[in-house]
C-alpha cells in the first residue's frame, strides 16, 4: 500500500491534537506537516509531551499555515480550524491538487442559505458546497471513496444522525417531533482560554447552553431531511458536563406504528432491531448494545466507536434511543481518519483500533 | 420560639448526613438522637469528621433505631430510610404522638395501587396514605403547616414538579407529551458500597439508567395529574453524571397556544413569565433566572434553592424549561427541614440560609 | 454591636467571590461596595448567580476601584488583588483612615529584601511592612486586634505554618530539614483564563509546579524563622490536583529527641500531643484529629477549619504531620474575615460557622 | 514469531481488565482463557462492554479458576489476584510447565521474613522466592528473559525505583534520608465495593493513607538496598486523589556531593543528567523530561511510559526527582506485558505502543 503524506492545519486544538495522535500511529501515512500560529517553530514533543515517545515528535516542528507550502508537502490535508477560516485554506489546497478533509462546519451544509442563517455570514466558497461530501462513513461510504473534499461531521450531529437516519429511512419513526438531548464533555468547547471552561467553573457543574438554537442544528436537520425525504425540524439541547471526553445523546422519537399490546411491542421491537442490524450489523465502529446494556461514555472514550441502545416505552408510545461516542474521536478526528482511509483505499479501520 | 427536639432515623446515608448538618446548625431545634445500625455507639464526630467542630457532635452517639425510645426523645422524627422500611417506623412514632417527616417514597403516593405497580409490593400502611401530606412547600404550604406525617418528595420529582405544576395549573401547557430529561450527581445513588458507584466507574462517565420506567414516575405523574386535573403520563429519563451533588432537569413542554408570529411569542412569553412570577416571585427558595442565564448545578450546590429558566422555541413550537437543584438539599434534606419549619411555626428559611 | 461597613477591591476572583459570600451573610457587617474593572456596572447577582437569593445582591453593583470613593463608603477594605497592585490601594486607604485587610502577598514579609528576591521588583511601600500584622489569628491574635493593616497569609503558608510553628516554638523539632509537600485544588490558580487551568488540562491530571522555589517560600521561611528564632530554610513542593478547593500538606519533620524504644515513642508522642493541645485545644478553627483519622480536604471544604494529624515513624525517626484546609476559606478569605472579627471586636467565629 | 497462548487469572479487577485490553490487541499472543469467580460463564463483551468491538470478546467466556485446566490452555499465565491467593495458583502452574507472571506481592520479596513483617502471615511458598525475578525490565532485563516466575512490581514501587536506582548505583545520592511522597488515582484501590472508594467519597477529596508503614515499603526498600548495596530505609507517604489513573511521585534525595557554588550545581547537574541518560536514554518506556517540563499524569495515562524530571535545589542542598506513570499500565499490567515480551523473545514494545 502506498504511504500517503498528510498535513494538519490547526494542530494545536483538541481535534488537531487527536489527529496528531491518530496519524502518528497510522500504519499507512506519514505525518509530514503540522501547523499552528502560536506554536510555530516548536516540536510536536515540546507542545504535546504525551507524544514525545514517538520518534517523529522530536523532529516534526509546527509551522505557520501556508497553503502553497503545504500543498507541496502533503497529499491529504486535514483542516482543524474554526468555521470561516477553514474555507480560506480549502480553496487553494484543492486547486493545488490536495485532498482536503475539513473538520470545521464550512462545507457540511448543501444550502448556503442555511449556512448564512446559522453562521450569520455569507458562505465564503458556496461553489464548493456541491462538491463536498458529508463525511459520515456509515451513511456516505461510497461518496467518500471518491471525494476530494470531505466535510467531517460535528460531534453532536454524529451522535444524533447515526441513531436516527436508519429509522427515518426505514419509515419506522415519524420525521416530526424528534427531540435530541445531549451531554458533552468539556473538550467539545475546544482549547480556548475562556473563564467558562476553567476547571473550577466546569467541575461539579452541569448546565445547558445554546438553547434553543445551536448551530449544529443546521447540519443535523439537513441530513435528517435527506433521510426522511421531507423537511425535518428537531429540538436539540446540548449540556456541558464535567468529563473530558464523550457525548451522551438521548433521543425521543415517535414510531409510525402505534404499539399498545404486548404483541405490537414485540413486532415493533423486531422491526427496530432488524433496521439497526441491517444498517450497522457489520459496521466496525457502531456497537449495537443488547440485553440490559445502555450506552456509557466511558466505554467509548479514546475509541472511534459509537454505542447505540434503544427502548420502547409502552406507557408513552415513544421510542427512546441513546448513543455514546467520544466527541473528539468518532465525533471529530477519528471519523475524519476513517474518511481518509476510505478515500485512500486503506482498510477502513487502519490506525483506528 | 420553643425549641423542638428532633431525631433522625437512618442518619448515616447521604440524606441523613445532610439532615445532621442542617439540624446541628438550626437555630430552633435540638438534635436529640441519630440512629444507624452500623454506627451505633459511635459519636457523630467519629462518623462525620466534617461536623467535629460542632460541640454536640462529640457527645451525640448513634443509637440502634427504636421507635419507642425515639418517641420519648424527640418531638419530630425524620426518616431517612429505604422505602418499605420507613413505614415500619412511621406507624409507631405517629401512634406515640411524634410528627414524622419521611424522606422515603413510602407515603408520597395517594394511590396504594400505584405504589404496588412501581414498588412491586403491597403498601405496608395504606391507611396513612390519606393522612400524609406531600412535602413540597411551594405547592402544599398550608397543608404542611398542620401535617402530622410529611412525605418529603424525591429529588427528581422536585426538579420536575416545581417547574411544571404552575404551567399546568394555569393551563399554559398541555398535560400530554411532557418529557423530562434529568442528570443527577452520584450522591443520588446513596452511600451504597456497590461497584457501579465507585469513583473509577463514575468519573469520566455519563450514562442513562432506569429507562423507561423509573420509580419516581409514580409520584411525578400523580402530582402532575392533580395539577392538571387529568391523568398525566410523562416520559422521564434519568442520567448519572460525575458530580457529587446536583440535578439538572430539561423539560420539553407543549404550550396550549400556538405561537408562530413574533407577537404570539411575546404574548406567550409574558404569560409564562407572569405565571412563574405569581407562583414563585416571593418564594425564598425558587430562583427565577432572567436575561441570558441558564440553570447550573454549581450555583445551587449546598443550598435549598431551585433555579428555573425557560425558552420558547419558535422553530418547534415547544417550551423548554430547565431547572437545577441540589439533590440532597432541595431534593431531599433541605426541603424536609423547610417542611419542619412550616409545621413548627418557625420562619420558613430558618437553618436553610 | 455596631455594624461595620466593608468593601472588597477585586471582588471577581475566587478569593473575592468567597469574601462576597462570607460578608453577605456576616451578622455584623454591611457589604457596602465591591469593585471589579471588568464587571463594573453589573450587580452581584448578575456576576454571581449563586448569591442571587440574597437581597443585597440585586442592588449592589460592582464599581471601578477608586480608593478615595471607597474610603468614604467603608470602614474596612479587603484587597483581593494581585501582588504589587494591592499596595497601590493600601496606601491611600490607610491614609484616609480605613482599616485594610490585604489578601495579596504585598505586606506579608517584614523584609523588603526578601520581597525583592521572591517577587523580582522593589517593594512598593516598604515603610508599611513594619506596620502590617501577619494575619494568622492563632499565632498573632493580639496584634491583629489592634492592627490597621493586616496581611492575610497565603494558602500554602497557612497549611504549613499552623502545624509547624507550635512544634518549633516548643523545641520539639529541629528547624532544619523541614519538607512540605502540598497538593492544591485548582481554585488556587485564581480565575485566570489560561489554558493550563482549563477543565480538560486539569481533570485526570496531577502535576508538580514551581519546583523548587515557589514565591510562598518567602513568607513561610520568614514566619518559621521567627518561631525558631533562627534562620529556617525549607523544602516546599506544590502540586496541582483536580479538586476545586482544598490544600493537603504533608510535612516531614525531624524531632529533636531520638526515639527508638517504645517508651521513647510514647514519651515523644505525649509531648507532641500536649504541644498541639496547648496551642490549639481551644481554637475554634483548628481540628486536631485523633484515633485513626487523617486529614481529608473534603472534610474542610467550604469551612474555615484546618485539620491536623501526625504520626511518629520509628523506622525513620521522623515526625509526619498532615494538614487539610480549604485554600479559599482558611487559606484566604475566611481567615481574612477571622482577622476582621478580631480587630472589630466581633466574636471571632462570627460569619464563619 | 510463534504465537503464545496466555491466560489471566483474576481478570475482573482493574489490573485484570487492563491485561485483557493489552493482550486482546497484542500481535503475538492469543488470549486463551480468563477467569473470574463472580463472572464465570459470561463473555468478556458482557462484563467489559468497552472491549465488545473485539471479535474474541464475544466468544471468550470467564471460567472458574482451575490451575490444572489453565495449564493445558496456556503457555503463560498472568495472576491478577490478591496477595496470598496468587501463590496458591503459581505453584501448580509452574509445576505444570507454565510461565507465571504474577502481579501480586507474593513473589516480589527475596526475604520471607520481610514478607511476614509486612503481610502479617508466613509466606505460602518461600522456596519460590529465590526463583522469582522482580519484573522491572529496565533493571532486570536479562534475568526476566529467562525467568519462569516473574514478580511484577507494585505501582508505587515502580514510580520510586526507576527514578532512584540509577542514582544509588552511581553513588550520586546518599542511601539515607530518602523520602517518597506519592499521589495515586483511585483505580489503585482496586475494584472493591467499599464505601471509601465511592465516587462521592473520593471526588473533591485529597487524603493521605497508610501512614507511616505501607506494605509496598517492603519491596521498595529491598530493591533500593540491592542498588545501594546497603540496607535502605525510606519514608513513603501515599495519598489518594480524584483521578482514575496515575501515580505522581515526588522524591526528596540527598546528593553525596555538596553543591553550593554555581559551578558545583552545573557539575552535579551534568552527572545526574548523564546518569539518567546512561540508564534510560534508550529505554522505550522511560521519558526523561528536559527544559521546563515536569511530569504530569495526564501525559502518561493509558501508556506504559514513566516520565522523570529532576531539579537541584541550591537553597536546601537537595535533589528533587519527580515521576509520573499510569498505575495500571507501567505500574501493573503494561509492565507485566513488557516482561512477557522479554521472556517470549517478542519485541519489548509489542502490544504496548
Amino acid at each position: 500500500m502506498t504511504t500517503k503524506k498528510v498535513a494538519i492545519i490547526g494542530a494545536s486544538g483538541y481535534s488537531g491534537e487527536e489527529l496528531v495522535r491518530l496519524l502518528l500511529h497510522h500504519p499507512h501515512v506519514e505525518l509530514a506537516a503540522v501547523t499552528s500560529r502560536q506554536n510555530a517553530g516548536q516540536t510536536v514533543a515540546q507542545i504535546f509531551p504525551k507524544f514525545a515517545s514517538h520518534p517523529i515528535s522530536k523532529t516534526l516542528r509546527f509551522s505557520e499555515p501556508n497553503a502553497e507550502v503545504l500543498a507541496r508537502q502533503a497529499d491529504i490535508v486535514f483542516l482543524a480550524l474554526p468555521h470561516g477560516v477553514a474555507a480560506e485554506f480549502a480553496v487553494p489546497l484543492l486547486d493545488a491538487g490536495c485532498v482536503v478533509i475539513d473538520l470545521s462546519a464550512d462545507f457540511r451544509l448543501k444550502s448556503a442559505a442555511a449556512y448564512k442563517e446559522f453562521y450569520a455570514h455569507d458562505h465564503p466558497a458556496p461553489k464548493l458546497l456541491k462538491k463536498s461530501v458529508y463525511g459520515l462513513p456509515e451513511i456516505y461510504r461510497e461518496q467518500i471513496k471518491t471525494a476530494l473534499l470531505v466535510a467531517s461531521p460535528g460531534c453532536y450531529p454524529t451522535s444524533i444522525l447515526l441513531p436516527v437516519i436508519p429509522l427515518l429511512r426505514a419509515g419506522i419513526i415519524k420525521p416530526t417531533g424528534i427531540i435530541a438531548d445531549s451531554l458533552s464533555g468539556v473538550s467539545g468547547a475546544g482549547r480556548k482560554a475562556e473563564a467558562d471552561y476553567l476547571f473550577v467553573e466546569c467541575n461539579e457543574s452541569a448546565r445547558p447552553y445554546g438553547v434553543p438554537k445551536h448551530r449544529h442544528l443546521s447540519e443535523i436537520e439537513e441530513q435528517l431531511s435527506f433521510a426522511a425525504n421531507a423537511k425535518v425540524t428537531i429540538q436539540f439541547t446540548p449540556h456541558l458536563i464535567p468529563v473530558n471526553r464523550g457525548i451522551l445523546t438521548t433521543l425521543y422519537l415517535a414510531p409510525e406504528k402505534h404499539f399498545a399490546s404486548a404483541a405490537e411491542v414485540v413486532s415493533l421491537g423486531e422491526a427496530i432491531a432488524e433496521c439497526y442490524q441491517d444498517a450497522y450489523g457489520h459496521e466496525p465502529f457502531v456497537r449495537l448494545l443488547d440485553g440490559n446494556s445502555l450506552p456509557d461514555t466511558k466505554n467509548v472514550a479514546g475509541t472511534n466507536v459509537i454505542e447505540i441502545a434503544w427502548r420502547l416505552d409502552r406507557r408513552t408510545g415513544r421510542l427512546i434511543v441513546m448513543s455514546a461516542e467520544d466527541n473528539i474521536v468518532k465525533g471529530a478526528s477519528g471519523q475524519a481518519v476513517q474518511s481518509m482511509n476510505l478515500l485512500c483505499g486503506f482498510p477502513e479501520t487502519a490506525g483506528l483500533v
